[in-house]
């Protein structure tokens, strides 16, 4: 089955390569954007068909691979 | 309002960073993990709430300056 681990920034961290892209549309003529911020997502393949096995496996591989869980929040999506 | 862009490596192009993901994953001794590939996901505030707008806004965005078209897929989510 295939699975999806998004990870982004907690709300109170700085997003430098956010705000790059903020100025970068500014500057191409794109107005009425407030904010942008930018995240990593992962599509995992796995083998197993087992909902809670993969989604128990994708936990604890967020929290120790995927997601800088000091600076950053990760969901998953089955 | 909010949007979402989803921005993938179209499904021939190589992912270098998933497959490091993937060897990292299994050095750690996460099993039944067939492939991993990686993207990006801006998430983009508006001042207008005006969903078609934003679509038609998000979609320049994203061809212009938020994915590389030639070897990358974007969607667009409200």
């Amino acid at each position: 089955m295939k699975a999806k681990v998004l990870v982004r920034l907690k709300s109170g961290v700085l997003d430098p390569q956010g705000k790059a892209v903020l100025h970068a549309a500014k500057s191409l003529g794109f107005s009425g954007i407030q904010d942008v911020r930018v995240g990593k997502i992962f599509e995992i393949e796995f083998e197993s068909e087992n909902s809670d096995a993969v989604q128990q496996t994708l936990k604890e591989l967020s929290d120790k691979l995927l997601a800088n869980t000091v600076i950053e929040d990760f969901t998953v999506e089955l």
